[in-house]
Order: C-alpha cells, then structure tokens, then sequence
C-alpha cells in the first residue's frame, strides 16, 4: 500500500474500509458545524437503543482555531472523518487501527498512544470519555465512548472515533504543513483552500458584526424552540447548531465574556435538552425502524476477539496445587494516568481483605499494571479455604433435655438441623441461661470456586474518580474491559463479568497488533510478559524512563530537571517505554521559556530540556513500543512541536505588537458578569479598591503605587492571545508582558503573581486581595453565591486564597471592612444581608481551613463563634485556644470561667456594676483580677487565658465562699454585674462555651 | 458489473470515476444550498481564466420541492453529483455516459435523452445552455454550458454536470419510491431520511417565522456587504447563500409575491455580482495558482475524439469529378427543438445563395437533420467555380491613344496591369466619354478551394435565438459543435471552425456509443446514415412517429388527437424514432384531465390517449433508438409518469380540502406588488371595479352579478398548491375549483378564461378586462411602466388582451373612464400624468394592432390621432377609413375635405357661423350639407364619409365658384366659419391631414 496516498485518495480509503464494516456512509452537514459530532447522524442517532455504524466526513468550523493560514495545522476548518459503533462491537480500537493501516499507517512504524481525553460538550449536554489518539505525538484522532448526549444517559453507549483526516495526510505524505499536501488531481491543499482560511479567518477576527449576529441567535434560538413545541426535531437541531456557529463567531470576535458564555452553554444545553427528549420520543413513536438490521445485531460482546479454542471453561481436571501462585489480569483499554495510580492502590488494600474474607492462605500479594492491564498476582496461595469452626446456640437447655437428662424432640431436631447427632450437643451459659450449643465445622471449598464466586466483586469494588459504561451489561469501568485472566496454578478461576468469560488469555502490545498469549499457568504469567517485552511494574518503567532520559539529555550536553509529576505521568502512559530525543528550531527559543515549557509539558509530555537556566532546542518524548523505526517516531514528534510551538509563536508575536495596557480597552469585551460588567469594569473597581486593601494592609507609599499600577495591568493579559489560547499562562503572561513593556519589576511581579493563592510580594497581596474581594462582594451581591456543590465562579476558592494569603503573609486584615469597600464600588446594591452571607461563606472556608491544620471541633467553633472577620486573628486564637487545652490547668480554667457564664447566662439584663459594694474579700480579689483583666484584653485567646489564669482561684474562692443569689436583690445584681463582667472577657475572642466540658 | 448496487456504493463508483478523470473531490457545502451549483466550488470557480475540474455530492435543499415524504421521488432534499469540468475537455457528453456504464446504467438497455434546457439563476445571476438529461423519461442529469456566473460573462466556459443521485438510484434499484431503496449497511433510504424530510416540510410549510426571517435575511445581506467591503469573498458567498436559503423558506411558506419575489431575486444577483468582480481581482491578484496544472491542461479542443488516422488533411490527389454530389455535415451536441427548425429554414436559404456567390453550378439542394446533425446535400455540383468575365475601364480615349491612333505608354500600362496586350483593349463610351476598357476573365477555382473559403462563414452565419460558447475559439452556436463533415464528392472540403478539423467522418446513434463512420465519398453519405439507422429527414421521423402513436393508441382502442406541435418536437428529439405504449394507474384519472394532459405533454413529451372525450390510462412516448430492451425504457417512463401525477395527486388533494374561497385569505400573503399590496388587496379592488366595467360593457343584472362573484374568486387560485406548482393552470385551475366548490357554471367559466387574450362569455370579459385595468393602472401609478424591452409585470400583453378583446367582442368601451375607475381604487396615488401614460402606452400597443391587421401607416395614424380610447371604435374607424381610400372618389373627397382644412387652419380663431348671411347657392348648398352631415355625426368614419360624400360637390363648387376670402371681413369671416364647421365633422373620428395626398 503506497505511503503516498493524496488527501482525497486517503480520504475514499477511509471510507470504503468503514462501509467494509458494515458502516452507512453519510454526508457533512449542511450547516456549518464545530464537528462531525454535531452533524445529527451522530449526536441525535446516538440517542435510543437502535444501532445505529456510520461513517462521514465534516469539514469542521473552529473559527478562534484561525490562524489566517499561517499556521502548518491549526485552522478555522479542518476536516474530520467521523465513525460511530453503537453499539460498542468489542474490538473498535482494533477496527480502528487496522484503518490506519487501510491508509499505510503500520503501527509497527509508528508511535501510537492513546491519551485519556474526557471529552464534554457544555452546548450539547454531551460528555463521554476516551482518548486523544496520537501518532508519534500528534494528536490525530478523539475517541470517545459516548456516555451522554442532550443530557440524556445513553443505552447503548456509542464508539465515536474523529480523526483529523488533515494531520493524519500531514503525516502519510510528510509535509511540513498541510498547505503543502498534495489535495488530489495534482492540486496543493493550500491552492484549494488557503484564500478561503484567510478570508474567514478575517471575518471571524475582525469583521463580524456583533450586535446583529446576538440578535440572530437570540432569533434562531426562538425559531428552535417554536420547532420543538411543534414536535420537529431536525430543524430544532438545525437551528441550534446555528445558534452554535454563531456564538463561536462571537467568541472569537471577543465578544463573550467568561460568565456570558456559561450562560450561552447554558441556553443551548437546554435546546439541545429538548431535542433529545423529543427525538427519543418519536423514535419510541416509530417503533425503532432501524432496530432490525441484521448487518447490526452483534450476537454479544465477546472478549476482544479471542479466538475460539482459547476461551476455555473451567475444566475439572485442571486443579491448583496448594500454594501455587494465583494471578488475575484485568485487562482494559488505555486507562488514564490517575485511574492507573488509584486502581493499583486500590487492589493493594482489596486483594488481602478479600483473600481473607475468603479464608484462602497466602504469602504475598503483589500488584502492579500498565495502561492496558491490572496484575494481580498472589504467591503460596492455599489451594482451599481454610475450614470454619462456629457455635450455634441453640434452645434453652431445660426444653432440650427433660428432668432426665434425655434429649427431647426440640434438642432432636436442633442436631438434625445442623447435620449432627445429639451426642455432639453441648450446653453454654449465657446471660445467667443455659442453652443446648452445636459446634459446626464449615469445610473450606476449592480456591477456584471461592474466587470465581468473589472475583467479580473485586473488579466491581473499583472505583474511579470518572467511569464509564461501553457495552450491554451497563457495568461500570475506568475505560472498557476486554479481558480478563485469572489463574491459580493451572486452573482458570471461572468467572463472568462485563460481559467478559474469564480465561488464560492476555494479550501483548498495540505496537505488536496485540497478539493473543496463551498463559497455561500462573506461574509463567512473569515469563508471558516479558517475552511480550511489556513492562509490568510502574517503579521498573519509571526508573527505565528516568534513566533513558537523562542519558539522551547528556547526549546533549543537558539536564532534565527532576519532574515526577510528569515521570508519573510517562511511566503510566506506555506498557513498553522508549526516550527519545527530538529536536526543535532554536528560533522558537525567543519565546518565554514559560510557553515552550507549557507547551512541551503539558501538551505533549514531553521533557524540556536545560543547560543551567537556558532551555535547549531538545525535548524527550517516550515511546510506546521498542526502538525500531524510532526515526519516524522522531520525525512525527519533532513535526508536532514545530507546529505547536509555530502556534505560540503566533499568539506571542501578534501579543508583543502591543503594549500591556493597550489590551485594556479590549477588555470592555469580554463579561465578567452581566450584572457586573466587562472585565474593564472590573479593573476600574480594582483600580480604586487595591489602595485601599493595601492601606488597610499598611504598605508603604511606594508599594501601594506599585500595587495600583499592578492593579490596572492585572486583567489586561485576559485579552492577549496567548492567554486566551492558554488560560493556565494567565498572570504569568500578564507578568512578561509588562516587563517586555517596560513596566517595573516589582509591578510586573505584582501581576505575575496575581492568581496565586499566596502572595508573594506586598503589592502582589494587595492586588489578589482587592480581586478576590471584588469577586466575592460582587457575586453575592449580584445573587451568585455558589449553591450546593454548584460553584460556577470559584469562589470558594477565592476565600481560601484570602485566608490563606492573609495567615501566611501574618497580616491582620478587617474582611468586614474590606468587603465594605469593595462593596461601594459595585454597579450593584450593597445590601447587609449581602455582606452577612459573605462573611459566613468565607467564614465556612476558614472553619474548613482550621480544622484542616488540625484544631479540635470545638476550638473551631470556640473560635469562629466570636472571630471571622480577621483570618489571621482567628487562626493565631485556634492555636492559642488549642495550647491553652493541653495545659495542666485548662479544666480548672474553663471550669472557673463555666461558673460565671452558667450563673449569668440566663439573665435578661445586663446589672451596673457597683464596685464600692464590694466589700467581701472574695468579691474584692474577683474585682481587681477583673479589672487588670479588662485592662489587658487584646482580643487575643492568649491574654484572655493569661487573664482568667489570674481570676480562676478568685472565682472558685468566690463560688465556694459566697452566695451568689442572695436575698438582698441589691447584692444579688451587683454579685452579678460582677460575674458577667467576668464571662464578658471572652467576648470577641472565644465562645468557651462551645469547648469540651463547659 | 452488477446494477444492484446501493446507494452509497453508487456514489462512491461515481466519485471514484471523475477521479479518474481528474477530478478534484471536493465536499458538500456547510450551508444550506438549493444546488450543488451553489457551492463555491462550482459558482466562484467557473470565474476566471484558471482550470478547475471537480467532483461532489450536494445534499440539495429546495423547500418547496418538499411533498411530506409522501412523493416517490420528489423530497425537499435530495442528493445532487455535481461535476465540474474547465474548460469543456471536448467529449464531455461521452465522459458522462460512461460514468453512467461505471454504475451500471447501459445505454444500449434504456433511452437517454437529452432535452433541451436553458438553465439560469436569477439569484445567482448566471445561466447556461444544456439540457436535462432523461433517462427513460425521468430526469436523471442537468447538464449545461455555463456562460455567465454573478453577472460576468465566463471564459473559459465550464461544463456542469448534476447528477439527481436519489432517481438515478431509483432507476438503478428498480423501485417504486426513493424511500424503499437500499441506501447501504442494510439500511432503507427511508428509514435514515423520511422522519427529517417530513419535518423540515412541516417547518418550511407550516411553522417558519416570517418576520424572523425576513429581519434576518436583511441582516445577512448586510454582514455579506460588509464582507465584499473587506474583500472578503468566502464568507460574503456565505451569507449570500444563507439569504438564499431564508428566501426559499419564506417562499415556500408563501409569503413572498410575485414582484416581490423579482426585488428578492435582484438583491441576491447584485449581492452575487459584487462577489464574483471581488473573486475575479482576487485571483488575479494571486496570480492564477492553479493555471499550470498539468493534469488539467488540454492541448487544444479536438473533433470529439476522432481517431487520428481519420483526421485527414484534404490530399491534393483526390478531386471531386464534375457534378459529384456535396456534403457538409455539421455535427454538435443535441440541439433544441426550436433551433434544429430555424437552422434547416437558415441553411435551405444560406446554402443556395453561397454557391450563386461561389459560382458553383449545381443541381439540386437538400437539407436536412436531427437533433445532432445539420445535413446540406448538393447534387450535381460543379467541381469548378465558373468564369468570370468583366469589363473594366482605363483611362480616357483621348490620352490612352494618340493623334496618331497609337497607344500611349497610359494604354499600354493599363494594359499590362489586367494581363493583357493592347491589342484587347476596346474603347466604350460613357457619359458622353470615351474610355479605353478592358474585358477581364477570372478562371474558376476548384469546388474545393471555394467551397473551404466559404464554409466557416456558412456555419457562422447561422442565428440562433440563444447561442453559446463552449471553447476557447469563443465561437457562439446553439450547442457545443463536435465535427464537421465536408465532402465533395471523395474530395475533403479543408476548413477549421470552433477548433474543429472538418473531414470525412460522422457519427452514429448515442445508444450505439456514437461509433465514428468514415464516409469517404459524398454519395455514399446517405447509405452511411441509413446504415447506422439514423432518420435524417425530419419528415420522415415525423411520419414514422405519427404512424407508430397512432398504431399504439388503436392498441388499446384509443387514439391520439392531432397534436402538430407535440409531434413536430418529438420529432426533433430523437434520430431514431421508436414509439412506445406505456400505462398508469387508474386511480390517476380522478385528476383533473388538463392536470394529466398538462403533465404528459409539457413535462413529458408524451402523447396522450383518449376515447372519445375520455382520457385513457395510456401515454405514448417516443425512443431514441431501437427495440431493444423497450421494456426497461416502458418501465422507467411508467415509473416516471406515476412519480409526476402522485406529484399532481399530493396538490390537487391538498387543494380540494378546502372550498375555492377559503384559499381567498392566503392570497394576503402574496405580494402583487409592495406599493399594490397583496393579491388579496388587488381581489378586493377586482371586486369594486368589476361592476363598474359590467356596466360599462352593458352587461345585464344577472350577468353582473356573475362577474362580481368571479372577481371576488378569480385569484383565489394562486393560492392553491397545484397552481402553485404548475402555474400555466392558473384560471383553468381556478374554474374547475369553483365548480367543484359549488359555484355556478357562469361564475367558474368566468374564472376559468379570465387569463384569455379573448373572453368568451360576457362576465368573464368584465373580469378580465378590469383586472387588466387594475394592472396598468396600478403598476403605471407606481411608476413601473415598462422601459425600453423591460416589461416585467407583461404590461404590453396586458394592454394587447384589452385592445384585442374589446375589438374580438364587438365592445365600446371608453379606456379613459375605465382607467380611472381603476386609478380610484388604488393605494397609490392617480395623477394626470399616469393617466396619460397608460392611454399613450395603449395607443402604442394600438397601433401595433391596426398596423398588423393590415391598415396602412397613414389609416392608423389618421385614426389614431383622433380616437386611442376605444379600441373597437379605433378599429371600425381604421377600416372605415381603409375602405373609402380604395374608392374610386377617394381623391376628389380627400381634396375637397383638404381645401377646407388647409385654409381654415391658420386662423387663431373660430369664427360663428352666421347662416342667414349665406346667401350664395354655392355657399346654401355647403350649408345644407354641413347641417344634415353635423346632425348624423355618430364618430364613425363611416358616417363622416358618407357626410363627405354628400358634401363633396358642393365643397369643390364653393371653392371654384367663389371667393373665400373675400375682402369684406363679415363676408370672409362668415364663410370661413361654414369651413371651419366643415373641417370640424372629422373631430373625434380622424385627422385626414395625416392621409397620403392631403
């Protein structure tokens, strides 16, 4: 098969491969769409339980994907092939990669990995997980097992694979960019299409009218729903997907802000809500026309092809020895990065409870896995259960036995019941009674049928942060099962679970097609896999890949920076780990390293590279598979992040034709809030609010100029093209370009730091302050507190970030005071109850925060009850409070300081005080404690304890001594006065009541 | 290969064919088009000078082809194959065969057809000239030479193919209805399409928002402006199709008038204009990227694949003998009816008169063709020019001879330069000067070279009423011209026309593969042709159709009636004529019979059958081509003439689910004309203008009344889906609605004819002629006579039915009085000048009328200056007057009549008669006459001629007798009064000053 196929040869390839598989061959959409998933053969033929395999093409409008062809991949409209399964036919990554290979893609010459994706669509109420495909590094395909559509549960789940039929043909005919490609009959793909990327990219950028293209949406929003209530689903659709493109056009044109376009999802999530109810409906309606296609029953999901012959029942001949090893292999497509980690360590704790519950002995469990499979393997394991001894109590001895000593019918029947004899009867005491007993023995049962009964329930107890359900039986899983292997010695442990028959079976490595190994016992387990040359453990691929990296960063004359997050990441991506080094122009090194690091890390997963401080012109990628053809592999790699990094290049040249501030205007287009205004209206408010957090968190003259300057230029990088492509950069980038700009360091600092939770500069505190006080005042005011666990606008975070900027930094602050200011600058009212509910928000975190570090329920709540307005005040109370409970004396303190709370508390009124009738000692030693006491009150937990530490043998003198209550109501009050003077220190400190033993 | 192909198999050989041959495969367009013409790839490639060959599906959207699902093969959307091939590669009809063998359609086993079909886009401002191409009588292919896109004249012309997918699979499929075939994966067409066709039906029909869509389209037209502005072509075609689409929706929802419609129409063409200008400079900017592809690039058009070795250059040895016979065969793509006609009617002129011109004697000149050929055969011609002998004069006697009778050097000279001695010279005499002169004789040239000299210019002479360019020669011609046949005897004539090479081959019958025939003598052309059973003559096939129809209906017991023009145009579509009997259902003949006719003999070319009055379940169609497999062809065409009347069937039920006048309020929603309002307005004004013209008409009570309720109803029909659909049955339709609607005979009949240029019963003139009053009236107020040749709303024909009814029905009626009980009733405002406007422009039309009945210049003019306000009066006048001018007293009556004229029309003033002092018997006698005549004045001509008669003796008397101006004032004075009143009896009748000899 020619490696040379044009772009519309490769493109028929495609297609005659998937009507091979018995797919319908549709055709784009005649509206324009994001993606093929919105074409309505699949996102409204995915709902239902019809099957429903089609295969199209889409050309796919991105319009803020336009890089007015100046980009070697990335623009407005590439096209995509779209294939839908449904129901799931148990191989699709395998259909899939064989029509790789239908378009001369080998595996064997290529890397090709599958990175977990969780795909969602906020305008479509549509999520599913799956992965990114790439090959060679590059992202090529999004395969999807559909999990919701029009917020709708889909039964069956659908096999939704997109390829990028456009880097796909980069690839097959090696161009440095898709302009380039040979398109078919001997035209370029940028003599067919390059004006047109042009032209659209300029309307989207530039040209669209904003105002008239709202109003169409908001138009056709109407005419959707006029169509549902008339029962028409497709034109529904069509005019939703309208409103789609059209909120795009606006996005791209800057003119959606953040919280605006949550609402636009928000709008078309429910149209798009509708039209699924209403299309499952009239399906139902029409009694499922396309139910019956014989080309479409798939019998049931097998296990992933397993030949015949090799999927074996439990024989009865074939029986463990005792202590042969057991191994179980779940074995699963990709699964992601952290569902591998938490699986294995979840197993771990499972396999032993389990084995114990099951009264199996054993040696040692070990469990390790790969992206493709989970191992368990246990060595001795007793080949039956342990047998079990109870005792059965049973009728009372004097029913069981008559006045002579005989078993009567009741001791009889008892025996019988438990398969013994009377003789075997003996009589217990219990609670002063005696009754007839049995001792019954439980014989322990084969291992092979203890864990086929327990194993189900083992992989059934997994759980993952995301799962998915792919086939009939509607379990549960991280990605799809598709094997599972479970052997004691010789024997397969018989057992069925999603679908899946247990057997001796694994299978090797993608790169190798996966090849079906035959493992006769549990034993060779080990030996199968290596001979696979698939690396079980995580700590031998980690060490493999550490190791291989740092030799070709030497190759170099480089190092790679320690980095295990992202060693983690790697080692959990491959069952087979090859480094590679690749290579990237040094003119890409004149952007920030901060993108090119971005940009390798968290694109690509690949290492960068350093020579000290500087970047060098290298990255590491690890390969899937071993090191044959590793030249295409790099080739690939190294195409991927010329384009990548052209991209950043891109955003970052068009960024620096402009000084920072000079994206402020811009800013006026993008939403914070409707109620709230633009984020320019939110930078004026900043720019009015941080000099006053930063005088109330006394910064010197100079500081609060900076933090004002930092203020305005906070938000500016929002409207740079950089961070709109990539948000993470937010800050950071705002940072650079205020240096590149010529703003002073400690401004740029400022705004570098901005999101962080802890400041790290003065002014930076003040600038994050000012913001999250915006935030919190303006959103509450605006009515948009979060709900339940619905915190659209982070603000739970932006408490943490207060509390935990103010505590760290030691800085008292009045949030009170703070959310006053920031409140009287809102184009909202600032109503008290606004405020009250704020401060109990933040006051929610802060209690979260100090139980966190570890303080006692009731410090908390000592604490919080008088102190939530200074996070700082209220942190140093809680540990103060908490010291003061492990002191010696704390009982006698909190007792003392409990008898004059008690005595006062249920008073309507507070009594004058009328010191001179003090006269009795015990009063007059209570008086002066109290006054020295009142003279130091800080507000602070330590010098109130300090203080009653003084009072406590007064008080408890004075309770001993003196009645309180006594008749004279003259004395009686002053007695009083006195006591709720005393119960008055804590007031703003700490409600002592609240701690154990008040 | 097998013909069961589905269809998605069927597409993809159909891509993979045009592939083959170059083709680009480009995708559907992501907006909404009602044509896969409509694509960029097609409508803005085809501009300019650059290449582009391209193949593409087109999922097709034309909303009021929407029928609900419940049509065969008529659905809302459908599927197109588009093809575009630029320039024309020569064979392109040839390519399109085989791409039809390459799904297995053989052209031996069916009929292909192709009928002409002059294509154009009044949205898109383009048109071609084509045909559509039948496939047993289902129109299968829209094939057309496209000659002017957005308004610009294309160069190089493109050659469009548009394949209707969904019939040819029908047809391939064998089934009853697009909704039953295989559409791939096992899946029925319907079972993937119905449900959204039925509900985009219900959308466009029933549940659009007008005024939504409406406000958008303006706002689409405006961003597309916006976008022309930024030189942005794409997505200004974008939005110029997004606003095509509203319009068919809002058209389709029936809110879009007739004028309406026209404004819609200029909009898109000047938004499509401004595109195409922009696309033009646009790639000339980029400097034509795609010219030098050398895929693309064809040599240089060729004789539609002449094999070479038959191409041959005229060999100097062979020479036709003296009265061999001559041929010349000018072979093109199928020719239209009407051009085949006038192109025989052209050559039996042109043909005779080139060789008088040539001096080629002959015998005998034959022409004759097919819708492929022009066939001129001479017999008997000459194989040399004659001589020509001329006398040419030289220099005078005098100077040319001396004294002496010698020659001088001037005889001598002369002499030489003609060729000859002095010795030929001879003097003539002229002008009473004697010359010297020379007799010259020109020696014929062979046929050949005369004949190869003349030929091209044979062939250009010929007109047609639309022509076409199709290569790079832009030569014009009814269609693409593919050989030249030119044959003196054995003898090649050697010319190059329109890039063809002539020679000595023909072609054969399209169903045979059109197999290239060597004729290599003129003798043997006609055995050639007879031998590849072509009919050449047209009146032979004529007979042969005629004779066969009639022999199939007596088949089934039927006949044909005569039907000249149906049969002279079958005629002209087929070289082999081979007549079929095909049948319908029964249940069809419920229809209407003018619905059925209708069908048959406009849209199918059929022959209808009847029994007596009654129609039979029977049509006869005509092959081109044998016997053969008649059978497929009978079923196609059944096939076909079902599809169509279940079409009929789907309106005509429709329609009669409602009473004719419940349709009357749907007419609001018809535009007649913005500043006219709605039809419905114009219903409303027929209705108060009506009674007023019945009375006019002096039409009685009950007759009145009759044309008052045919008013109110008269539009109704246009409301009607069947009229609607097939507008020629406007009226027709109406009249059978009402009298199915209860409504009395007279009110329906009225209806019914209320389009007729003549009315046949009384009510229906008063309709008729105040709808036409309406018209004029309306449409001049608003300003919107015609101008120049541009005559949207067919004002000519509006005034031409008023004039030739009056006159057809015998009726005085005054236009002026008519025009303003009309000018009355409109919105708009009837001035004078209106007024004036329309009566000049009727008087125009008037004219016209009295001149083409044969009235000389002067009569009409005569007539005309005199009386324009009643047309049947103007016509008795002129034929009044026509008549006394061939009497034999014309003269003397004229003269008579003049004398008084002429001598009275000086004066400024009008004197009064003052009888008593006529005393004169002259002058009593003139008096005499005067008074009798005044006194029978009825504004006849023929009574003022009668008058004139009387008066004539006595006139000439007067005149001779005695002396007018006499110089006595009173005397003078009075007879020039008597004079005056003389000249007067012609007011009102006619001006005889403007007759010949006045």
């Amino acid at each position: 098969m020619s490696s040379k196929l044009n772009f519309q040869q490769m493109n028929l390839r495609l297609l005659e491969y998937w009507q091979a598989q018995g797919c319908l061959i549709w055709q784009p959409y005649n509206v324009q769409v994001g993606a093929g998933t919105m074409n309505p053969a699949t996102i409204l033929r995915v709902l239902g339980p019809e099957p429903w395999n089609v295969v199209y093409i889409e050309p796919s409008i991105r319009p803020d994907d336009g890089r007015f062809g100046d980009n070697p991949n990335r623009m407005q409209q590439h096209y995509q092939l779209q294939v839908i399964l449904k129901p799931d036919p148990g191989n699709p990554i395998e259909l899939y990669l064989r029509s790789l290979e239908a378009i001369g893609i080998d595996r064997r010459e290529h890397d090709i990995r599958f990175v977990e994706d969780n795909w969602q669509s906020p305008a479509l109420g549509a999520w599913g997980l799956g992965w990114e495909v790439w090959l060679d590094g590059q992202e090529i395909t999004q395969y999807t097992y559909f999990q919701q559509a029009g917020g709708v549960d889909l039964s069956p789940v659908s096999v939704e694979i997109t390829y990028g039929l456009d880097r796909i043909a980069l690839a097959l005919q090696g161009k440095n960019s898709v302009w380039e490609m040979d398109y078919g009959a001997g035209v370029k793909y940028g003599d067919a299409l390059l004006q047109a990327e042009i032209e659209h990219c300029q309307y989207y950028f530039n040209v669209a009218d904003v105002d008239a293209l709202k109003m169409i949406y908001d138009t056709y929003e109407r005419e959707a729903l006029h169509c549902i209530e008339a029962g028409l689903v497709a034109p529904a659709h069509d005019y939703n997907l309208k409103c789609s493109q059209l909120f795009n056009v606006l996005d791209t044109r800057g003119a959606v802000g953040v919280t605006e376009r949550a609402h636009y999802f928000g709008r078309m999530r429910r149209v798009a809500h509708k039209i699924s109810l209403a299309y499952i409906e009239q399906r139902q309606r029409l009694e499922y026309p396309l139910a019956d296609n014989p080309l479409w029953a798939h019998p049931e999901a097998t296990a992933g092809k397993v030949p015949s012959e090799l999927v074996t029942r439990n024989s009865t001949l074939i029986t463990p020895e005792d202590g042969d090893p057991f191994v179980l292999e779940i074995g699963s497509e990709e699964l992601p990065h952290g569902d591998l980690d938490s699986a294995l360590e979840q197993l771990r704790a499972a396999v032993p409870a389990m084995l114990d519950a099951a009264r199996l002995n054993y040696e040692r469990v070990e469990v390790e896995g790969t992206p493709r499979r989970l191992a368990v393997m246990v060595q001795g394991l007793a080949a039956r259960q342990s047998d079990l001894e109870s005792v059965v109590k049973g009728p009372p001895a004097d029913r069981a036995f008559g006045q002579d000593g005989k078993p009567t019918p009741a001791a009889v029947g008892f025996a019988k019941s438990r398969g013994l004899s009377v003789e075997d009867l003996s009589v217990v005491e219990e609670g002063g009674k005696r009754y007839v007993s049995a001792v019954v023995r439980e014989a322990g049962r084969p291992s092979v049928e203890a864990l086929a009964e327990r194993l189900p329930d083992l992989i059934a107890g997994l759980k993952f942060e995301k799962s998915m359900r792919w086939n009939e039986t509607n379990v549960s899983y991280s990605r799809p099962l598709r094997w599972l292997l479970a052997l004691h010695g010789p024997a397969v442990i018989p057992f069925r679970y999603a679908g899946l028959e247990s057997g001796y079976v694994t299978y090797g490595l993608r790169p190798y097609g996966s090849p079906a190994i035959v493992v006769r016992h549990a034993a060779d387990y080990h030996a199968a896999l290596e001979n696979a040359t698939i690396v079980l453990s995580h700590n031998a691929r980690r060490k493999a890949i550490a190791a291989g990296v740092a030799e070709l960063a030497r190759s170099v004359h480089g190092v790679v920076p320690d980095d295990p997050d992202l060693l983690d990441e790697v080692t959990n991506l491959v069952e087979r780990p090859t480094p590679l080094l690749g290579s990237f122009e040094e003119r890409f090194l004149a952007l920030p390293p901060m993108v090119l690091v971005a940009v390798m890390r968290k694109h690509q997963r690949y290492f960068p590279v350093y020579q000290g401080e500087r970047l060098l012109p290298y990255f590491i990628a690890v390969r899937n598979g071993d090191e044959e053809h590793l030249d295409i592999v790099r080739g690939g790699n190294e195409q991927v992040i010329r384009a990548r990094f052209a991209d950043a290049a891109f955003f970052y040249d068009k960024d620096i034709k402009r000084r920072l501030e000079e994206f402020i205007p811009r800013l006026s287009a993008l939403t914070f809030q409707t109620q709230l205004g633009s984020m320019l209206d939110k930078t004026r408010r900043l720019e009015k609010l941080t000099p006053v957090v930063a005088q109330m968190l006394e910064l010197t003259g100079g500081e609060q100029a900076t933090a004002e300057r930092a203020a305005s230029l906070a938000k500016a990088d929002l409207a740079t093209s950089m961070v709109v492509e990539m948000t993470s950069l937010q800050g950071k980038m705002g940072g650079h370009y205020a240096s590149r700009s010529g703003e002073p360091d400690d401004v740029a600092a400022a705004i570098a730091e901005q999101y962080n939770g802890v400041s790290r500069t003065r002014p930076g505190m003040a600038v994050a302050i000012a913001d999250r006080l915006d935030s919190l005042a303006g959103l509450f005011a605006a009515g948009l507190g979060p709900k339940g666990s619905n915190d659209p606008f982070a603000l739970r975070r932006a408490a943490l970030h207060l509390i935990e900027n103010l505590t760290a930094n030691r800085r008292h602050f009045d949030l009170q005071a703070g959310l006053d200011a920031a409140g009287a600058l809102l184009p909202v009212e600032w109503s008290d109850g606004a405020r009250a509910d704020v401060l109990a928000f933040i006051g929610g975190r802060l209690e979260v925060v100090l139980r966190e570090a570890g303080h006692s329920a009731s410090v908390v709540r000592a604490v919080l009850a008088e102190q939530t307005r200074d996070p700082y005040a209220a942190s140093l109370a809680a540990a103060a409070l908490a010291e003061a409970t492990q002191a010696a004396d704390w009982e006698s303190l909190l007792d003392a300081y409990a008898r004059c709370v008690r005595i006062t508390r249920p008073l309507a009124e507070t009594y004058a005080l009328r010191r001179d009738d003090l006269r009795l000692p015990e009063e007059r030693d209570v008086l002066a404690g109290l006054i020295e006491a009142e003279a130091a009150k800080d507000g602070s937990v330590a010098t109130f304890i300090a203080s009653l530490r003084g009072l406590e043998p007064g008080i408890t003198r004075l309770f001993d001594a003196v009645l309180i209550m006594d008749d004279d109501p003259a004395v009686r009050e002053n007695r009083l006065a006195l006591l709720q003077r005393v119960a008055g220190l804590a007031r703003g400190v700490a409600d002592l009541s609240a701690m154990e033993g008040f």
